[in-house]
Formats: C-alpha cells, sequence, structure tokens
C-alpha cells in the first residue's frame, strides 16, 4: 500500500518495464498510479527525445482500479535512433494540473508531485547491435605508472629527459619540481620501466589480473608523460618498441592484455609536432606557419598564444576536427592507432575523451575492431557517463560504436562518501540502481571500477582521513585495514572490471598528486593486505556469478549495504551458459558498532568464503551474521 | 707645496716610517705639518692600544721649519703584545684646540681637521715571528665545487644521500627544490667526485694552478655537504679516503697541493653528533642528554629548540668553547685534523672563521704548523681582515699565530664597482693602498684574490649587468669577455694568491645560488678564454715579480688604473733571492673610449706581455701606450 497519492517508480518492473536501458526500437512500458481522491480527467506522458530536443506526449490509458488507487499505462516505442529519452507525467485533474517528476538527476527511482514540468526519468536507448567484449567484462585490472612500478637493470641516466632529475633510491617520495610562479620546471623520475613490468608478470598474475592498463609510454618530458613529444616511439627510459612488443607477449602467455593511455587531446610543446624548444629535428607548428602540424593547433597570437589544456602551455591542445590529425592518428598507413596494432596493442583508455569529438572517438573505435573485435576503449569520465555534456553536446558513450567502458568515478564517490558517514545504505543502493537503470547493461558490466587512481589520492590515506577525531590511534591501522578489505571486496563483487591501483595492494599511501605516485615498495609490502588482494583476486576469477552473474543491491538499514550476485538456470545475466550459484556481499559500515544482520535471502545454506569454518547464528530461525565494525562480508550459498 | 693647512698622510714616508703594518716592539715614526699661521701651543699624538682599550697621549716634537710648514714628529715604539694601534692628532692653538684625523674607515692616507675627536689612523702591529709559508704566496689556486667539476666513472646511485635527486644530464642547471614555505626539501646533485678531479688534474695544471680549494667532501645529506654528517668520512658519492689520498698524492706528483673546506662552527642536524633524523646508529645530543655529544650544543628547549646557523635548523651551532669539541676536531689521538693530516691533508680554509673563536682557530693552527710548517690556514672573511669585529670581539686574524690567510672580497668589491663605473682610478688605488696599510705583508701577499666563489655570482655574469643599456648587444660578448680578461690579469698580477674558481675560465655563467654552481661544461669551453687562462696562469708562474715583487698601485686619470710590480738588486719583496725584473699592469676601465695612455716610468724600453711586436707611439718623446675600451695590459721592461 503506497503511502503516496501518485507514484511512480522506475526501479520497480509494476511502474517500468524492462528495468533500465532499452534497445533502439523495443517497447517500454511504463505506469503510474493515481489515488482516486483525485478527480482525473487525463493522464499524459511527456517524452523528449534528446537528440532533436523533441518533445511529445502520449495521453495513458487506465490500466487497473484497485484499493482507491487508479493505474495508468502507455508503451512507448523507443526510436531507432539510438539516444537518450526523457519522460515526466502530467495529470490533468478537473480543477488543475499537477505534474510528477524525478527528485534528483543522481537518483533515479521514485518521484514526487510538482506544480510545474518537473525533472525527467532518463531511458537510455543504445544499439543492441554493439556488444562490449566478453573477456573485458570478466577481466580484473591492475593499473600501473609506468616511472613508478618497478625498474630493471641498471638505470641509464642518458636516457632520461634532457632536464629530468633521477631520485638516488627507489624509496624516496616524489616531489614536484616548482619555481617561485608555482610552474614546474623540472620533472622528477624513478625510473621504472617496461623491462621491469614484464619481469613482475608473475606477480600481477598472481593478484588474479588480466588486464595491465599503463599510463602513458610514449616519449615525453615528464615522469607522468601526459605531454607526448612522439606518438611512434616508445620513452627512451621506459625502454624500447621491443621492450613493449615483449611485454605484451609475455604478458599474453599468461592470459594478461596491456593497455595503453592515449592522450590524444593535446600534445607536449616539446614534441615532433609543436617543438616549442626545438628539441626535434622536425618543422614544428611553432616553428614555422609552414609546419606540416600547423593546422593541427589554434593559434590566437602567433607563435606564443595558443589554445592548451586548462591553460598550460606545456599541452597545446589538438584541434580534433583537423583532418589531417585524424588521419594520423586513425587513418594513415602508419598512423599511431595502426602502428601499435602491428605491436600487437588492441586496447586504449583515452585520456579527456570529452576534449575529443566523439566522431573522432568512434573512428579510434572503428579501427580497433576491425582489426580485432576484442579490443576495448576505455574513457576518462567522472561523471554519469550515460548523459555526459561537454562543450554542449551531449555524449553518446554508451549508445553503441564509441567507447566499451569509461572510469567509473561516480562508484568511487559512492563507496567513499558511505565509508565517511555522509551518505546512507539506503542512498547507496538508490545512486548505485540509478546507474544501473542508466547504463545499458554491456556498459554497467564493463565500466572500470577503482578505489584509487593516479589522479586521486590513494584509498588507504583518504580512509586515514575519514577516522572520527576522537578515534584511538593505536586501533586506527587495523580499522583501515578492515575498511580496505571491505571495500575492495564489494569493487571485486560488484559487475564492472575491478582495477587495482599498483600499490594499494601492498599498502602503499599517499595523498594528492605526487604522493599518490609512489614507487611500489618491493620488500616492503603489508602482507597482509597483499594476502588479502590475491585471496579476492582469486574469488572473482572462481566465481563467474560475480563477474557476470545478475546483480541486486539491497539497504538492510542504514549502516548495512549490501548486493547479492548469481547465476540461474545454467545461464549468467548475459545469457551465456554458466553454472548455478549464488553471492552475497554485506557491509556494516559502523566505525563503532558491531551488527547482527538478518539475512535478506532466508533460504539454504549460507557460508562465508573467507573462513569456511564460520558458524551463523540463527533465533527465532532467523538467519542471521554478525558483522563487526566496518566489516564486509562475502556469503555463499551452499549446494 | 701642500694646499692643506694641516696635513699627514700615513701612505707617505715622509709622514709615517715606515709604511703600513708594524712588528711588535719596532719604532714608527709620525709627522704632521701645520702652516704657519696657526699659532701652534702644543701638538699632541693620541694613539689607542686596541686590546686594552688604553688611550695615551704623547707631545710631538717640532721636526724642521720650510715654507711657512712647521713639521712636527714622534717616535712610536709597537707594544710587544700585537694588536691594533689607532692614532689621531689634537693641535692645541692659542685660541682654541684643533684636531687632525682620518677620512673614512676603508680610505687611509690623508686627513683632514675636525673640531672633535676624529676617526683614527690604523697600526697593525704583528709578530713578525709567524710568516706565511712561501710556496702559498707563489700559489696559484683553482676553486672547485666537488660535486660540479667532472664526474668519473659510472655515477652509483646508491651512493647518493636517501633523499637525493640526481640530475640524468651533465649538461642541466642546478635548481633548489623547495617546498611551499620556501624551505628547501630536497637536494639535486650531479656526481662530480674526487676521482674526476684526480682525472682532471693534467687539465688543471695547464692553468698554472698549485694549489686546488675543494668545497667541503665529508658525508652530508646536501650538495654543498656544508650540513657536515661526518667528519672522519668522505661523502660517499665523492668517493672514499683512498680516493682523496691518491688525488693528494696525484695533485703532488704535479705540483698541487690540496686544501679541504673545514665547516667547523656546526654540524648538520643529520649526522652523528645531532642525529635528528637518527640515521646514524650513534645516539645523538637530539636524541638523548646522555649523547656524548649533548654538550657541544645549545638547547634552548630541548630537544627542538637550539641555536643554529642563522636559524637554519639543519646546521644546529656548535659551542666553540666546549673541550670536548676542541679535543675533537684538534687534540684527540682521532681528532678530524689529526686525521686527516694522516692522510697527508695539510691545508685547510676554515667557513664563517668569524663564527670560530680565535683560541679555537689558534689551536688548529698550531696543530697544522706542529705537523708541517709550509701548512696554511684560510678564513672566509668578507670584510678588512686586519680590523674585524665578530661578536664584540676585536678578530686577531692577521696578528700572527691565527691565520695564513683570508678569502679577499674586499679586493672584489674594489674591482667590480671600478669596472661597474662606481668608483674611480684615484680611489681604487687609495682603498689598494689602505689594504696594503694595515694588513702586515705577510698576509696582503697570502691573500685569497677571487673575482667568483660558490657564494657569489660568477664574474661573467655580472659584467652582463654591467653593461649600460643602450650597449649594442651584438658588441656586448666581445667587451665582457676583454673585461674578464682584464680583471683577470689585475688577480693574477696583484700581491695574493689568484684563485680561479672552475669554470669561469671557460666561460661559465651564473647568477646567484644555485646558478653559480653549474657543472664545468666539459667539451663546450670558451677556448679564447680558456687560453687566455692558461696564458696568464703561465705568465705568473714565469714571472716571480708578479709573485713577490714589490708593488706599487697609481691612478692616471680616474678610468685608468695601474700598479707597478718588481725586483730589485736581485731580491724579492722578501728579501728572497730574484732576478731584476720590472712589470706594469695598466687598464682602462673605460666601456667607450680608447686612451693614450702615458707610461707612469718613461725610462728604458716596454713591451707588452701578450703581444711582443706591439709599437708603442711615442708623441713629444713621451711614451704612451694605446688602451682599447676596458683594456688592460701587461708591460715588460726590457734588458
Amino acid at each position: 500500500m503506497r503511502q503516496k497519492d501518485i507514484y511512480h517508480n522506475s526501479f520497480e518492473a509494476s511502474y517500468r518495464e524492462p528495468f533500465g536501458a532499452a534497445p533502439k526500437g523495443s517497447p517500454v512500458n511504463l505506469r503510474i498510479d493515481i489515488n482516486d481522491r483525485y478527480r482525473v480527467s487525463h493522464v499524459i506522458l511527456h517524452y523528449i527525445l534528446d537528440r532533436t530536443d523533441d518533445e511529445k506526449t502520449k495521453e495513458m490509458d487506465l490500466f487497473s482500479q484497485e484499493h482507491q488507487q487508479t493505474s495508468y499505462e502507455v508503451t512507448l516505442t523507443m526510436p531507432q535512433t539510438p539516444q537518450l529519452i526523457w519522460y515526466f507525467f502530467e495529470i490533468i485533474l478537473d480543477d488543475r494540473t499537477v505534474y510528477y517528476g524525478r527528485e534528483k538527476s543522481d537518483e533515479s527511482g521514485e518521484g514526487h508531485m510538482y506544480d510545474h514540468i518537473p525533472p525527467s526519468w532518463q531511458i537510455t536507448v543504445y544499439d543492441p547491435d554493439y556488444e562490449t567484449p566478453s573477456w573485458w567484462k570478466n577481466a580484473t585490472m591492475y593499473h600501473i605508472f609506468p616511472d613508478r612500478f618497478y625498474a630493471a637493470g641498471e638505470l641509464e641516466l642518458d636516457k632520461a629527459p634532457e632536464t629530468s632529475l633521477v631520485h638516488a633510491h627507489w624509496e624516496n617520495d616524489p616531489v614536484y619540481i616548482r619555481n617561485e610562479r608555482g610552474e614546474v620546471i623540472r620533472w622528477d623520475f624513478f625510473g621504472g620501466n617496461l623491462q621491469g613490468i614484464t619481469e613482475k608478470l608473475d606477480y600481477i598474475g598472481s593478484l588474479g589480473v588480466t588486464v595491465i592498463y599503463l599510463n602513458p609510454i610514449f616519449e615525453a618530458e615528464s615522469n607522468h608523460r601526459y605531454d607526448t613529444g612522439d606518438y611512434h616511439k616508445v620513452d627512451p627510459l621506459l625502454g624500447t618498441k621491443e621492450d613493449l612488443e615483449n611485454l605484451i607477449e609475455k604478458a599474453a602467455d599468461r592470459g594478461i592484455e596491456i593497455m595503453l593511455d592515449g592522450v590524444f587531446s593535446h600534445t607536449g610543446s616539446n614534441s615532433i609536432y609543436f617543438n616549442r624548444e626545438g628539441k626535434y629535428d622536425s618543422l614544428g607548428a611553432y616553428q614555422s606557419k609552414n609546419s606540416e602540424y600547423y593546422s593541427w593547433y589554434t593559434f590566437h597570437r602567433y607563435p606564443d598564444e595558443y589554445d592548451a589544456w586548462w591553460g598550460v602551455g606545456t599541452l597545446p591542445t589538438i584541434n580534433k576536427e583537423n583532418e589531417d590529425y585524424q588521419n594520423f592518428l586513425v587513418h594513415d598507413e602508419d598512423s599511431v592507432i595502426k602502428t601499435w596494432q602491428k605491436s600487437g596493442m588492441k586496447h586504449w583508455r583515452l585520456d579527456v575523451v570529452d576534449e575529443l569529438t566523439d566522431d573522432l572517438v568512434s573512428q579510434i573505435y572503428r579501427q580497433l575492431k576491425q582489426e580485432d573485435e576484442s579490443s576495448v576503449l576505455l574513457g576518462e569520465v567522472w561523471e554519469d557517463a550515460s548523459n555526459k555534456t561537454a562543450y554542449g553536446k551531449r555524449r553518446d558513450y554508451f549508445l553503441g560504436g564509441v567507447l566499451d567502458s569509461v572510469m567509473n568515478y561516480p562508484l568511487r564517490r559512492i563507496m567513499l562518501e558511505f565509508m565517511k558517514g555522509e551518505m546512507d545504505a539506503r542512498t547507496v543502493h538508490r545512486r548505485l540502481m540509478t546507474l544501473g537503470e542508466h547504463y545499458p547493461k554491456q556498459y554497467f558490466y564493463a565500466v572500470m571500477n577503482m578505489l584509487s587512481s593516479h589522479d586521486v589520492e590513494r584509498i588507504k590515506t583518504m580512509l586515514h582521513g575519514y577516522l572520527p577525531e576522537e578515534y584511538p590511534s593505536e586501533e586506527a591501522e587495523s580499522l583501515i585495514i578492515r575498511q580496505l578489505k571491505s571495500l575492495s571486496l564489494w569493487l571485486y563483487a560488484i559487475p564492472g572490471v575491478p582495477s587495482l591501483y599498483y600499490g594499494d595492494e601492498a599498502g602503499v599511501i599517499g595523498g594528492a598528486d605526487p604522493d599518490n605516485r609512489k614507487p611500489y615498495p618491493w620488500g616492503r609490502e603489508n602482507k597482509e593486505l597483499l594476502d588479502w588482494y590475491r585471496k579476492i583476486g582469486r574469488w572473482r576469477r572462481e566465481h563467474v556469478a560475480l563477474r557476470t552473474g545478475h546483480w541486486k543491491s539491497f539497504a538492510l538499514d542504514e549502516d548495512v549495504f549490501g548486493f547479492e550476485r548469481w547465476t540461474e538456470n545454467g545461464l549468467d545475466h548475459f545469457g551465456e551458459e554458466a553454472s548455478d550459484e549464488r553471492l552475497l556481499y554485506l557491509f556494516n559500515r559502523n566505525h563503532g558498532k558491531k551488527r547482527e544482520v538478518k539475512l535478506p535471502t532466508q533460504k539454504g545454506k549460507w557460508q562465508s568464503l573467507e573462513n569456511k569454518k564460520r558458524i551463523f547464528h540463527s533465533k527465532n530461525k532467523v538467519l542471521t551474521v554478525e558483522l563487526e565494525p566496518c566489516e564486509a562480508m562475502l556469503l555463499r550459498l551452499m549446494k
């Protein structure tokens, strides 16, 4: 029995069917309940075709009447052109008109009444012909900042950029070297290299990893190498083309793919193409208007005033609509993408993908898939990727044919706000359901989920910051380890590709850049954490339900969040064959209090994956499990 | 015929005899002329014994009367205790009393009348038993900042301090790495080492060098190594004790001595002795009051508030009156001084010598001389070293038994102000005569003369700054080269040890620290300058008159300064045998105008040392020489 006079809930099949995103041309059934004390004249569905901003209406039909509630319904046929559809309800009463719409843009589900045009629900209409590669939805990622992972062999100083400084000791902390105006004047290097990654493949494999994502590796001046100097050359300090090919090959031997970071929105000022300092033999755009690269860039006053990423003069922006550049990047026989395809490189992460045009991204996508359908194209996106707008344009990332995946920063924010106590479990549930609704399942199961990256504080350091001031410092470390376990387990059990940022598994801490880019602490790892990450890596590999099984989240109270993963009838969520299993993730985020939690599924015998001997209390025949403060548990239904 | 009514000039033998400093117990004759229109009752000499501040008077006797001038004289016997004597004149007339005193503290010579107690002339009373080593007065110095001269062999990064950064390329520029509060947080190294200096001894020898002064070489955290960590250990990045001994030995084979930088006023906070970071196994003063080093330091609130050099917390000050420290440094069997004496190290430069007590300096002096009389002790002094006062005490550097030499920054200032146009040639003459008067000749011939050092901007960069704004930039470089030649020739021809700061001979530029500490540009030297420095190095070696010959300076007009150097009667200035020769340095500092200069000595046939064929004009039978703008010339009287 609903408390509310008017009710629609996009999460529930009785109000919207099917759930979530919809294939183009498919029917979507929508219903709304209205209390009979309202004297309804008409119920109108308003829906907007996002691509044309075309607003249409449909009168809803009476569907049923019971318990003083009248239900109205309409079936919409999704357009043939993939896009977003926005909808809300108008209820014309005898004496007035009211509206019913959504609450917040990041919280779908139920709505409420408005006396004016309300916010809309979203239906993502996608092209079902595009699927994300199956291996990718099953993947576990390891994310490496190449200068800081492992340095094999003797450091060859002469290979480092001209003005660079090299840390004499691997155990040192990175540092920014700035002048009095705060500008970076030198870059510090540790000398991690590709051969180092190759030598550590067994280690990486021991974490259950199946794909390594590398921050940029092409020749550049900085240690992060987002200031590309030459797209066709591996940075000499990192190694050679052969070292890259060797890494790809040796990784493949272990079932591990490699993904490169493609920085195609800007080049370095110190590059073959711009050549501001004249370091390269080429005729750069900065040097002459006759440069073959001149048209790539946008000069306001030649040569010193030009468009640059965030105004940083060392990163001149490329005009992505320039055909010469598109050919250079994608289409020429020796284009960047084709060149590295020849070396076996299939997967790319696109830096600041919102700065590229979707058209250019699609060109890259097609070139990748044409060569190998299993190629993956991932974009750096910080928001809900299904409805992102950039430069006044809606981005088509998830409609098909643009990207396979994005970095799922929204999930990270949800997890952290929950952990910090700023968001309760019910909101977590609702936010995750919203993502699940907005994202076509091909993408919801393909996003890159992470707790740390090279662009944010490391998770362990964030958790330190979340502890209440009065928390006893001697207990902090063990509590944080427990939090880390709970959050990483969440990441490894939820749909999407869990990404482990190198060193998180070893207990590395680090605040904002450059502290989040410390060298991996070989020989000084936190063994307990390392063992844990190996264990959850193995769990994910062993349990298909954790990867491509169905998913359903829930909140048991404000502190306890959970979700179920399962396969049934011999099939996973994508209709692929899979033996039946059922797993349950439960997490008590409370810092101070234990919880006795009633299992949402009362049938069968459940056991913790971690400690198979753990006994569950049964009071009044109710299945319960005890969760310590900040503890999470992954349970499995025994056959 | 004097224009002035009352006259005394300390530079002239007719008013003060002998010139300059005087041995203890020796007579000094002083005279003053007074015009006969004054009705003189008494003429009183006031003189003050500096050590006791004891003011005495002596009535002056009438000496002669001619040309309406009456001359009075008195002979003072210098005290037996070396010290300064200050004097001025009181003239009691029938109707009033007038005074005659000196003009300025840095300009001795003639004085003027005062109606009150005037400034005094100085007589430096020294102990003639102390002589500065003869080799030293004949020396030519090369000053090396060890991290930046030459790196022999492969750079061993593991030998660098824990938190250090190493430049990947020798051609890089040094940099300070500071946090937002401006504090240095890391040190940059290039990896120059002792073996590198040994390998370059032939190069150094080719410059005519006979002594190498090294900035600190003991284990430390910083690249300058003034923050000593262990006085008994060569910094591992620089090499080993054996490398130092090898350098001393190989240098000696070439007639080159080595001088070390002794930093005995403070230690590093990261040291065996203080051990703030606990890096050393020792029990440091910071760690425990039971530390054997605790009494070396002065704590205001233990352990975080302590005396430190200029308040820099990484450089805790040592209490120099602490006997334990004195023993550690000088007297113990394994004292710092004795330890390195065993390795053949005889010569020391004392950093911030004014922060040490004269007593401690004398202890070091005695220990050095006891082992080897030819040992040299040089102090870092920035002012006139004969009358320097520090911490309320007059310093006895030049009285005998304390130092052999000081860094002659006053000469550098005079040369630069003259070059810049801020001081005319007459003032240059007077200032240099003042130094010559104040400094006993054993010291005037032993000071370290330099144009650049690790603590000041490099000379070439300073000269760039002196050019008038309107000066044509395309001509600047050649003018500056000419200025460099003129100034370096001055340095190599004047009494004292000329010191060449590594790289100045190669045309290295550099402003304030760290730019003045760039790596030596091997393979990119300015050949013209390098040839020049080799030439003047050879001239100084070949001409004893330039080293220990007599010296007399003069100003020909405001722009032209010069001095004569000569030996006569088969003896040099110190009565040592030397074949007779006579040289003349002439310098036209004017940027824009050539000068035809009349030689101050009209007898004989003069020839330029540089270009023996150069013809001198003789107009009206007057010997003249033509000097280009900024040109200096060293002439030699032909037999």
